[in-house]
């Protein structure tokens, strides 16, 4: 590997920062090109996320539900793969299913998903992560405020904005069962975080996360500009698509109606990891792949 | 004082029980005499809970926010009635505010609330306990699911169910800013919860329960009987009345919008405090008053 410049620093100074984000949203040289009309790729470029409600037909729906289901009943208790609620016992979510579900392995080159995915990234992609987030009634916690991106960057080694995230409601996204919240707008923006990121960090950043959290001011700032939040309210099957470097998050979840999605993140093969850019070592494959060959479509 | 049977209680078995509610929920011998029509009186009885929209117009509600901010920064750090957050610094509550406030004072006895609470209750009441809920942005997490009366049952020696509350909305209950949820008709129910109360209890479970939190069985039972969860958006200066045993709760708050509200318990002058069902020392003044002399309107 050659050493890289590293265009979007963060955890480095004191304070925090936003600057302009310095690639684009959608990387294609054709963007008409694909199944998304332009109007949606458009929107995709200014807003940064793009909802599809009722991807998934019910009998699919119920083959992903039954498979969440076995990963949960076969969690081994030493598997690092398993993340654990922070204030329980209670798995929160289970990542690296592509490579360890058949089904999942599909679900994540599903033809219609893999051809929007690069008509917006430009050719071929690969999985950077897979997972379920279980998000259980009473005891899903929060997921506070992040770009993805951020943590990939520092900790993955992956170089520039040009990788997207899946998500698939596999229960409805209710406005009281923690749904997903995105920030508008906020992936044109950087925002560098502060704290130095401790050797092991996805041991514990992965049930709550203390370090690459961006600060109220910012946060603040990106809500006002982008005209607010959005919490859309999708019913089970939904797929809600989002560039890595929008701000997003959900609220702890104390209803007894289950909020889990299948959580799939797509990086251009033209985008593949180099070594963490915050110096600290590469984590491991099942939170970040470094199996870069193009995804087949299933 | 001559001891009174304990007609509710919790927290003396290893296991959770639920019965059904002994006493009425109007208490009024003519429901028909006072501001409720004969349909919101049905409705608070079969649901309990109402909601009063606008209830305050913008003036009246700068007032009240001014004089929130003032209790903020007026908040001694050695004052035991502020309460702080479960994992941070910040205000969570503020108790006791109508001693503490004489425009706190007035709006507790604001003629309109004093006629509802007492056409429901039947005659007058006292102020049984008031706070501030900060529920600030970012910070504020969730209050878990509860009936208060449970809690002054066994902790305050409230002998029967001759109670209810006013949440004053200061700013809008959004769907996303972790709105006040209840259960329709969980009032109906007593569920006696499992665990000993420790001495001093609320020194902590002010900030976050986990004695007197009901089992997760139950509450699913309750969700299902009362055929879901009201989750009310309410504009700011909204009022939210509800019985001392609806189950409720609300969320964490990550968004930038606070959800302050004013929270008021009436208790009927019927119904005054003796020692508590659970056998600890009572609780301070601030969190459970003993001065039961009936409220003067305004």
């Amino acid at each position: 590997m050659t050493a890289l410049i590293d265009a979007y620093p963060s955890r480095q100074g004191s304070r925090p920062s936003i600057t302009p984000r310095k690639d684009p949203v959608v990387h294609a040289t054709d963007p008409g090109r694909g199944p998304l009309s332009a109007d949606k790729v458009e929107r995709y470029a200014r807003e940064g996320f793009l909802i599809f409600e009722r991807f998934l037909d019910a009998s699919a729906l119920a083959v992903l539900r039954g498979e969440m289901d076995r990963l949960w009943d076969n969690a081994d208790r030493a598997d690092p793969a398993v993340i654990r609620e922070p204030e329980s016992d209670v798995i929160r979510s289970v990542f690296d299913v592509h490579r360890r579900s058949r089904i999942y392995d599909r679900m994540v080159r599903d033809p219609r998903i893999v051809a929007i995915i690069e008509q917006l990234l430009g050719g071929p992609v690969y999985a950077h992560q897979s997972r379920i987030n279980y998000k259980r009634g009473f005891d899903g916690k929060e997921f506070f405020w992040h770009s993805d991106f951020e943590t990939w960057h520092v900790e993955d080694g992956m170089p520039r904005m040009r990788a997207a995230s899946v998500s698939i409601a596999l229960f409805d996204n209710l406005p009281i069962n923690g749904p997903l919240m995105l920030i508008p707008g906020s992936h044109l923006h950087y925002v560098a975080c502060i704290g130095e990121t401790p050797e092991d960090h996805f041991k514990y950043s992965l049930r709550r996360q203390e370090v690459g959290v961006p600060d109220i001011e910012t946060l603040c700032h990106l809500v006002k500009e982008g005209d607010g939040i959005a919490a859309p309210a999708a019913p089970a099957g939904s797929l809600i698509l989002f560039d890595c470097n929008t701000m997003h998050g959900s609220s702890g979840n104390m209803t007894p109606y289950p909020r889990s999605n299948l959580f799939v993140v797509y990086n251009s093969v033209k985008n593949t990891l180099d070594a963490p850019f915050g110096g600290t070592k590469p984590r491991p494959e099942f939170v970040a792949g470094r199996d870069f060959n193009p995804l087949v479509p299933a």
